[in-house]
């Protein structure tokens, strides 16, 4: 037996197992586990092959060093072959009855970690912390180019999340227009905002704090939790309890918060699943610059988050096409198991 | 470099790569070639297998043979562990802000071949017309049913598609709401028509014959094209000339026109990419009884169509979670391979 449940945010139902599957169910299955791999002879990430890569943008490195030089922890170099074009005008133009405009925008590697096969979750808080503010500060400098509408940073590991390189990276695209995906969220928490006249992800909070039966993890500044009615099994949200809509606005205190919080659940995660494919999100306001008029409601109605899903299942084109997921396990029953483990 | 492109009826951006990598590119890299399995030992659904599934809710088959007997060309039957039961009432309720019902609906398999190994587009036009009958008679059934508000007709090939059985089959599930993904394709066509009055699909189809960039084939009833900006390279649409929201008001002659081309567009997309793992689905208008009253423009703004999306890439984490797809092929150019194989 099933139930459905909704989305409050994207109004999107899902259907949930209620006799959930454990965790061994989807190990007896084919998920992709992200193999070791300890031969860098081709990687043009690692400490060293700063002369492989175009000139870096920005790192956490050595005080007094250079530039595309060794003693970096964090470092940011655009993408080789990039999708969006940092140069150029938007040039948006009709095409008979469709629509066309030039892919400018900006598209980074962030490198996580110096070493080849070390992810940043195994170094410790310290470099979870360098990997955070590598995060700020390029939300913070890239919401300064009034062309790009909304800053996307992500991360692939494995090859059925569609990994890039092996070495721990992820991605940041800033795009000229807010993606579908994201202006659905947006457009979902300010119809909650004008309805209430709260924020919908303050409500949630409240409302998992209440209940406690999909927390995974929780700091003073920081809640880990499955939400309600997610996409896949063993999704989990990392929300900050303190209301912002923009990550760039994120305290000292609160970034130590949700580097310890997602260094944990990540290992959780990796624990439960023998490291499995996965994919985490930033979910932040849309650059408020030079457009603060348009939004609406000064960022009240929006919350800064972020989305972890592990690669556990493969969607059919059910779900693909209708996006009504199935989920073979609770939610509740997700969130016990990261608990616990 | 890439174009970003926008697809008209959901307002969904897409970049496509000006350089398209050729159907070879594709064959180097992880696709899931469905294999040949002549071991039909455990299928249930194999011609003289009848007792193995659940009683059988239509067929087409020899006309004075009993229900569940051998002599039939399709069958269907209950999905063995349905996501959605057929008994019960919705009981939507609520649950602290969340919103749950029970998990009520119709979930079918369609077998499309007596034969474990025979895909019906190898058996020639007459087994595909009975397919697409078949397909017909469910979702005329299913729109009987007041509690039902969707059927959504979709078929799994292959792995990566999510399939359940190697036999041939698709399958049926009928939802007591309107599944999102298909609400947006809704809505955005109703916008389209509030401000043209005129059906998006109409005019797609006079864009397409007028520039015939992206047609891949042609009959007096039938289109197949790339469109404009698909979600994956090579995705293709079956769209009819005449205007109908409902595919179960296809008419005969359309019928045959349908089953020739779907027959004929698979067999190119298993020709250039070796059997590849792919997807396709019925879109056809929300079931209209007893709501007629609600679909204001009576049908004037949607029109039923087929999705066929082939799975040649992974997907990465920015594009599943903010459905800005990345394409590695134009659409012109998938039309131009599709059409010439």
């Amino acid at each position: 037996m099933h139930e459905l449940r909704k989305d409050p945010i994207l109004n999107r139902w899902v259907a949930v197992l209620k006799d959930s599957k454990p965790p061994h169910y989807y190990l007896g299955k084919d998920i992709d586990h992200v193999e070791r791999d300890t031969d860098c002879n081709k990687c043009i990430l690692c400490r060293g092959k700063e002369d492989k890569t175009p000139q870096e943008i920005f790192a956490i490195r050595e005080i007094g060093t250079p530039p595309n030089t060794p003693n970096w922890q964090t470092r940011v170099v655009p993408k080789p072959n990039p999708i969006f074009q940092i140069e150029g005008d938007l040039g948006r133009r009709g095409i008979g009855m469709y629509d066309k405009m030039n892919s400018i925008g900006a598209n980074e590697i962030i490198v996580e970690s110096p070493s080849h096969d070390t992810h940043p979750e195994d170094s410790g808080i310290t470099q979870m912390i360098n990997v955070m503010t590598t995060y700020k500060n390029r939300v913070s400098e890239l919401e300064k180019d009034p062309r790009f509408r909304y800053t996307f940073i992500y991360k692939d590991c494995g090859k059925t999340a569609g990994e890039l390189y092996h070495h721990p990276h992820s991605q940041v695209i800033a795009t000229p227009v807010i993606p579908k995906g994201i202006k659905e969220e947006l457009d979902g928490a300010k119809a909650y905002y004008y309805y209430k006249e709260r924020c919908i992800y303050c409500d949630i909070l409240s409302e998992e704090l209440r209940t406690e039966e999909r927390i995974i993890m929780e700091t003073k500044n920081i809640i880990a939790f499955s939400p309600f009615a997610p996409r896949l099994p063993f999704e989990f949200w990392i929300v900050p309890k303190r209301h912002t809509c923009a990550f760039q606005d994120i305290h000292d205190d609160e970034m130590e918060d949700l580097s310890l919080i997602l260094m944990t659940t990540i290992k959780k995660m990796r624990n439960l699943f023998k490291n499995p494919s996965y994919n985490y999100v930033l979910h932040t306001a849309p650059n408020r610059m030079p457009r603060k008029d348009h939004w609406h409601t000064l960022g009240e109605d929006f919350h800064w988050h972020m989305e972890v899903t592990p690669h556990l299942v493969t969607k059919s084109g059910f779900e693909w096409d209708s996006e009504f997921y199935i989920l073979t396990t609770s939610p509740e029953d997700a969130a016990k198991h990261l608990k616990e483990v």
